[in-house]
């Protein structure tokens, strides 16, 4: 499902989707040359596998609960807890109940996430995520 | 109130702090070189006066609701609604209702806010905010 971007001063919603989660898939609220916000829609064990990008992320549960990996240590992340990941640093999240979880990477001024380690696209992300 | 900034890999509480909001204070959860996040806590009426940053922001209101004005308009944030302003764009902020607001700010290389327009040194924005 496409879905458009965002643009500035544009209202994104990112409440917690509650019983939509079924009908719902990750998607890109915007996109601009430095930052790009993702919103994961993970059902109960799933997840993205390792993988690590040039630029610092932020991992926002906003609903359910994930894991994260990273830094040689597994993170429990509930509803309203978020964690900061420098860049370069390879991180892989599984959810433990259906969560959807907000994620914002700063990439380089070319617009590319310019991937450090195990690559992977973002539609690459999207669909293992989905 | 100094309190420590987050590292990569920590888990940052940013659930509504409901009623221990009267005694919180904007803060610093962490700053590197490309990224700063801050929570402003905001009683009803305070805000930021209208101000720009070289890059792009990120405005998400975790509780009660705030008005931002950009790009010619007033826009109403509730909890769990997020705007994203593209980098130079002057914008204010103020609160509806007692709110706590989780703002990200994309930093140059250098670590600066580079100020594009009104300039507001991070401790000026904390003091105008709290």
């Amino acid at each position: 499902m496409a879905l458009p971007h965002a643009t500035s001063g544009q209202v994104i919603d990112v409440r917690p989707l509650g019983s939509k989660m079924t009908e719902a898939v990750s998607h890109a609220l915007f996109k601009t040359e430095q930052l790009e916000l993702i919103r994961l829609v993970l059902p109960r064990g799933k997840g993205m596998p390792e993988h690590a990008v040039h630029g610092p992320v932020t991992i926002q549960c906003l609903e359910g609960s994930i894991e994260v990996h990273a830094h040689q240590k597994t993170l429990t992340l509930q509803a309203g807890e978020l964690v900061y990941l420098a860049g370069g640093e390879p991180h892989s999240l599984r959810a433990l109940e259906d969560a959807s979880v907000l994620l914002s990477i700063l990439l380089k001024h070319n617009g590319n996430h310019d991937f450090a380690g195990n690559a992977l696209t973002q539609s690459e992300m999207a669909q293992r995520a989905s």
